[in-house]
C-alpha cells in the first residue's frame, strides 16, 4: 500500500519523475521524466504498441502536428464545446472548478452541470472560498484549450491539441489512399496534448501538458462484428462497474456474452476484453484493483456515444482512478470536418459507401506510469519496486564484489558484453547491500555479481529481486540464462 | 539526384510526411508524419540513441515539459535575445525576415545583423516589397517563441520551448544527485521544440514545429580532455568547410590532429569525429555529401563559443544544408539559472567545486530525416529509395505470388510467424512487379515470396532491393537468414 508521499519521494529520489521547473518555485500542473521514468515509460509504450497496433495488420503509429489551426477545433466541437466551469471568488480572486468546489464539499462527483446549476447548488450548499471565505462570483464557461498565435503578427489563430485524436481524423483520407483502402483501419498516435486545466491536482492525475497514447479504430459498422473473432473471447468475465451503481464498491464480473445481450455492440466488448487483457495480464494489475466503470450521458464527452472508463485502484490517488477510456465515438469526427472542410471523408470499400465510424482506445500514458509505481511499490524491511519485468527500467545490474583483485576489470568486460544487448546498469559504490537495495528501489528484477570464484570459472551469481534468491550461473551461459528470465520463457530456479 | 517535387510526392504518396492540415488549406510550417514517415523517424530516432548516449555509460535520455515559464527562458537568455529581425511591407502589410529579403537580392548570408543595419541595406539595395512592390517600413526584433498563457485568465507567462536544451538544464543538478555525481554527465532528450519563423520554407527544413535530438554533456574543461580517447582518432580525416572561405566549393580533410593544433579543444575535436562516424559508417552520407561549416561570431548564437553546423548536401534543398550542430555552449546556461533563481549550480566532483561546462550535440530529426529521403531517392527505370538495411521503415515484404492454390494460406502464416521478430509487410495485390515496385519505394530490402516450389518444400524466394537479385531459401532457414542480412552479419549472396 503505497501513500502520495511514498510514490512520489521514490519518483524524485531515483529518477522517474518530478514537479517540472523546481527551479523557480515549481510549475502547476507540468511534471518532467527523469532517466529511470523515461525508461519505464518507453516499456509501456512499446508493450502499448505492440499489444494494441498487433490486434490487426492493418494498425499504423502516425505523429501529427501539437498546434492546430482555430477551423479544425471548432469543427471538431472543441472550440465551442471543450468548457469547464469556473468560479471565481469576489473578494480574492482566487478561481476553481466548479464541479470540483461541490465534490469537496458533498463527496459526490458533480461532472456536465451548467453554470448555472452550478451556481444554483453552490448558494443551496453555502459554499464559500475554499481560500478567503469569501463570496464566490457567478460561475462561466472556460475553454480549457491554451490558445497560440501563429505569423509574425500572431494572427493565425489556433491552439494546443487537447487530444491527439484529432491529429488522425485530420488525415484519415490520406492514410486510406497511402495504405491498403480497407476497413478496419487503425492509426495510432503516441504524443502530448494539453489542457488548461482550472485546477490541477498532486502527482501526474490532472496535468496541464501530458501524454496520450491513442489509436483510432475507422470501421464500417455494419461489418466490423465480422471482423472481431467473438466467440474465442464470449465466456470471458469483464469487470464492470455501472453508470447506475456509481458508489458501489466492488465491480461485477459479467460474461462478455452478457454485455452483448444487455446491447453492448459485439465489436465494443471484444475490444473491452482486449483492453483488460492488456492490464490484467501484460501489466499485471490485480484483478480486483482493475474495472471499467460506464460513463452516463452527463459525465460523457459531447462526442461519445458509448463510454467506459478504464480504472485502477490506486492507493496513492485514494480508491480507483481514471487511466483510460474505450469511446464510441460514431462519425462524430470525421463528418464534423467534412462539413467545415467541405472534403467528402466518405470512402468506398466494396460495395458500400461510407463516412466510417471511429472506436477510440485511449490511454494517459502519464496516468499509467503512475499507477504501476503505484501498485508496484512495496514498503517493508525494504523498498522494493515489483515492476512486471519486461517493465523495468533498467532490468541487470552488474556489481563487483569487491574493488580489487581484478574483479572489477572482468565486471566491466562482463557488463560491456551484456549491455550490447540489454539495458545493464554498473554499480561499483558502496556495500552490496546497498547496491541491491537501490535496484530493488527501480525495479530491477536481476542483479549480477562478480567474485573471486568467478576468477576461478565458477560462473557469477544472480539474484532475484522479490525472492532475493540467489543463484550460481557459468558466464557462457549468463546472457542466454537472463534474455528467458526476462521473457519470462525460463524459472529463476529451474 | 532528387528533385524537392521527387522527394515530397514519394512522401506524400507512400505515406512518409507531408503538409499538416491540407484539409483547411494547409497551414505553413507544420508537417504530419504518415505511418511509414513515423517508422523511419523512429528507426534514426534509435539509431542516434545507441550511437550518442552510447559514448559513454553516464549519458541518459530524460523528457521534460514543452511549455518553460517566462522565468526560465528570461535566464536562459531567449526573451530578450532569440530574435529574428521582420520587416513589413507599408502597403500590403506583408512580413518578412530581413536577412531572408538581403539574401534573395544578393546571394549571399546575411545572418546576425541589427534591424539598422538591415534598413541601410534594403536602402542602399532599394528593395521593395516582393509581394506588391510597396516600400518596407522599418526593421524590428522579433521574438521568435510561441507566448502561451497558463492558469484560467492565461496569468502565468509562459512559452512553448524553442530547444529542447533548456529542459535539461533546469533538471541538471537534481539529475546529478540521482545519478553518480560524477562529470561528465550527459542527458538527452528527443522531443519537440517550437519557432514562430516569420517565413518557414518549403519542407522539413524551416517548421514551426519540429523534433529535435539533443544531447547535452556536462563536463569540467579541465579534466574533459582526459576523458575521451583522443589517439584513437587523431589521424582520422575531419571534413571542414572554414568559415572564412563560406563560398569554398568543398570541404578540406584536415586530420583531427592538425585542428587541435590550430586551436580546437581536444574533446570538441574528438566529438567531430563521432558525429561523421554516425553520419558516414551508420546513415551512409557519401563523404563528399558530408561537412562540418564553422560559424563566425556573428553567426553562432549568442550562448556558443564554438560552433559547427553539421551539413549534408541534399539536392532537393539546392547543396549543403544544416542538420545539426556541435556547440560549446561553456557554463552560459548553468550560470544564468544560478543567478535567476538562486540555486547553486555548482557541484563537487573530487576536489574542485564547479559549475560544469556544456557540450551540445544538436540534431534536427526531420532535417535528417528528409535528408535520408533525399539521398537514398534514385529514379532511373524504377524509383527506389536505398536506404541502409536498418532505417528502412519496412524490412520485409512477404507476398503469395498467386491468391489460389493454397498459397496465400502459406504465406500468410509465414507472415504471421516473421511478424513476431520483425516489421514485415504482407501484400496480396496486383502483379508481382507492381509489389515489388511499391516495396522499392519505401526501401524494404528485401521481400519474400510464396510459389508453388514453397509448397513442394522447395523454400521461398528472396529478393534483394538495389540489385533485384533472387535466391531461394529454405523456409526453416528464412528467419535466421533475414536477421542475418538487415543486420549486416551476411552477404545476400554467400
Amino acid at each position: 500500500m503505497a501513500s502520495y508521499d511514498d510514490v512520489m519521494s521514490l519518483s524524485v529520489r531515483r529518477g522517474f519523475l518530478w514537479p517540472a521547473v523546481d527551479l523557480y518555485g515549481g510549475f502547476a500542473g507540468f511534471y518532467d521524466y527523469g532517466h529511470n521514468g523515461a525508461l519505464l515509460r518507453r516499456r509501456w509504450e512499446d508493450l502499448w504498441s505492440e499489444t494494441f497496433l498487433g490486434l490487426s495488420d492493418n494498425y499504423y503509429l502516425i505523429d501529427t502536428t501539437t498546434i492546430l489551426p482555430e477551423q479544425a477545433l471548432k469543427a471538431s466541437g472543441h472550440v465551442d464545446h471543450f468548457t469547464d466551469v469556473l468560479v471565481t471568488c469576489t473578494r480574492c480572486g482566487e478561481s476553481y472548478r466548479g464541479d470540483l468546489l461541490l465534490e469537496a464539499a458533498t463527496h459526490e462527483e458533480h461532472e456536465g452541470l451548467s453554470p448555472a446549476e452550478i451556481d444554483e447548488r453552490i448558494r443551496t450548499l453555502k459554499i464559500r472560498c475554499p481560500n478567503c471565505k469569501g463570496e464566490l462570483g457567478p460561475s462561466r464557461a472556460f475553454n480549457m484549450m491554451f490558445p497560440v498565435g501563429v505569423g509574425p503578427l500572431g494572427e493565425d489563430r489556433a491552439y494546443l491539441r487537447p487530444e491527439t485524436a484529432q491529429g488522425v481524423y485530420l488525415n484519415f483520407k490520406r492514410e486510406f489512399e497511402a495504405l491498403r483502402r480497407k476497413l478496419p483501419m487503425g492509426l495510432a498516435i503516441i504524443g502530448r496534448a494539453y489542457r488548461n486545466e482550472i485546477s490541477p491536482r498532486q502527482g501526474t492525475y490532472r496535468m496541464r501538458e501530458f501524454l496520450q497514447a491513442e489509436l483510432q479504430i475507422f470501421f464500417d459498422p455494419a461489418t466490423f462484428a465480422d471482423a472481431v473473432a467473438f466467440e474465442d473471447i464470449e465466456a470471458s468475465k469483464v469487470r464492470i462497474a455501472w453508470a447506475s451503481e456509481k458508489n458501489e464498491p466492488t465491480a461485477h464480473d459479467i460474461p462478455a456474452k452478457e454485455l452483448r445481450d444487455r446491447g453492448l455492440p459485439a465489436w465494443y466488448v471484444w475490444h473491452l476484453v482486449q483492453v483488460q487483457g492488456f492490464y490484467l495480464n501484460l501489466l499485471r494489475v490485480p484483478r480486483e484493483s482493475f474495472r471499467f466503470a460506464e460513463l452516463d450521458e452527463r459525465e460523457r464527452a459531447f462526442y461519445n456515444k458509448i463510454h467506459f472508463d478504464i480504472q485502477v485502484k490506486q492507493e496513492s490517488l485514494g480508491g480507483f482512478k481514471e487511466v483510460g477510456g474505450v469511446h464510441y465515438r460514431t462519425d462524430h469526427d470525421l463528418k464534423g470536418h467534412e462539413a467545415a472542410s467541405h472534403e467528402k471523408q466518405s470512402v468506398t470499400v466494396g460495395t458500400s459507401k461510407l463516412v466510417p465510424h471511429v472506436l477510440e482506445l485511449s490511454f494517459g500514458v502519464d496516468r499509467n506510469v503512475w499507477s504501476l509505481l503505484d501498485l508496484s511499490f512495496h514498503k517493508g524491511e525494504r523498498t522494493v519496486l515489483r515492476l512486471p519485468a519486461r517493465l523495468a527500467p533498467v532490468p541487470i545490474a552488474v556489481f563487483p564484489l569487491v574493488n580489487k583483485d581484478g574483479i572489477p576489470e572482468r565486471a566491466e568486460a562482463l557488463h560491456a558484453g551484456l549491455r550490447r544487448h540489454l539495458t545493464a546498469f554498473y554499480d561499483d559504490s558502496g556495500s552490496i547491500g546497498r547496491r541491491y537495495a537501490r535496484m530493488d528501489e527501480i525495479g530491477t528484477p536481476f542483479s549480477v555479481t562478480i567474485d573471486h570464484d568467478t576468477l576461478e570459472g565458477k560462473g557469477v551469481t544472480v539474484r532475484e529481486r522479490d525472492s532475493q534468491q540467489q543463484i550460481r550461473v557459468k558466464e557462457a551461459d549468463l546472457l542466454d540464462k537472463l534474455v528467458r528470465l526476462l521473457s519470462g520463457d525460463a524459472k529463476f530456479i529451474s
